[in-house]
C-alpha cells in the first residue's frame, strides 16, 4: 500500500510538476521530436538518453543517442548540420521531448529539408512538395 | 559481398522508393508523432507496431502499441477524443511517422490540449501559456 502511494505520487509530480524528472524506458531512452520553430515543420524523430539530453542542454545544440552506433551523435557533427536549440518541451509523463529548432541546413541525410519527404498515399508513397 | 550489395539496395529503396516498407525495431515498434493538422502543434508522442498501423490505415483515426499494457490501444476509446487522421507522412528510413489529425477534444489524459504543457526553463518545468 505504501509503495503504491509513492508510485501514485511520483507520478503526480512527474506530470503537474516543475521538476525535470525523464522517464527513460529501460533501454534508457525518451522519444526526442524535432519541430522548425518558425514553420512548425516536423524535422525529424530520434531518442536521447541521458547524456544526449544534458549534451543538448549544456551545449544548445541537438545531440541524440544513435541507437545503431550505441553512441552519442551531435547531429550535424560530420555535416555541418547542426540543430540550434531554442526550446525544450517535455510531455505529460516525461518520455519525450519537443525539440524546437533553427536548423544550419537540410535536417535529413538525403538533403530534404526533413526527414517526412514522404506521405502515405493510399498503398504507396508519395513526394510531398517542397 | 552479394549480402551488402543487397541490404544496399533495400536501404536505397526504403529511402527512395514508393514502397511503404516501415523498418520496426527489435520491439517491433516506430515512433509516431502526432500533429494537429490545423495548427502544426505536436499533440503526443506514442509508438505503432504492424497492427496499430493497419488499425491506423483502416480506420482514419489513430491507433497506437501500449508498451505499458503490451496492446493495441484506439486513442480515445475511453474518453472519446479520438483523433482524426488526415495525412500519414514517413521519413527517410520509415522508423517514424508524423499523424496531421484533427482531434476531438484535448488530446493529453490531463485534460491539456497537447501533451507538451510546459517547457524547460533553466532547470524546472514552466507551463506554457494555452
Amino acid at each position: 500500500m505504501r509503495k503504491a502511494t509513492n508510485i501514485s505520487s511520483h507520478n503526480h509530480e512527474r506530470e503537474h510538476g516543475t521538476r525535470l524528472m525523464p522517464k527513460f524506458d529501460q533501454s534508457g531512452l525518451i522519444s526526442a521530436v524535432v519541430q522548425d520553430s518558425r514553420s512548425g515543420e516536423v524535422l525529424m524523430v530520434a531518442f536521447m538518453d541521458e547524456e544526449a539530453l544534458a549534451a543538448t542542454r549544456e551545449s544548445g545544440e541537438a545531440h541524440f543517442h544513435s541507437r545503431s552506433r550505441d553512441k552519442l551523435w551531435k547531429k550535424g557533427e560530420t555535416s555541418g548540420n547542426v540543430l540550434k536549440v531554442e526550446q525544450v518541451l517535455i510531455d505529460c509523463d516525461q518520455d519525450a521531448v519537443v525539440l524546437k529548432v533553427v536548423p544550419a541546413g537540410p535536417t535529413c541525410h538525403t538533403g530534404a529539408r526533413s526527414c517526412f519527404y514522404r506521405e502515405l498515399d493510399g498503398d504507396t508513397l508519395k513526394p510531398l512538395a517542397e
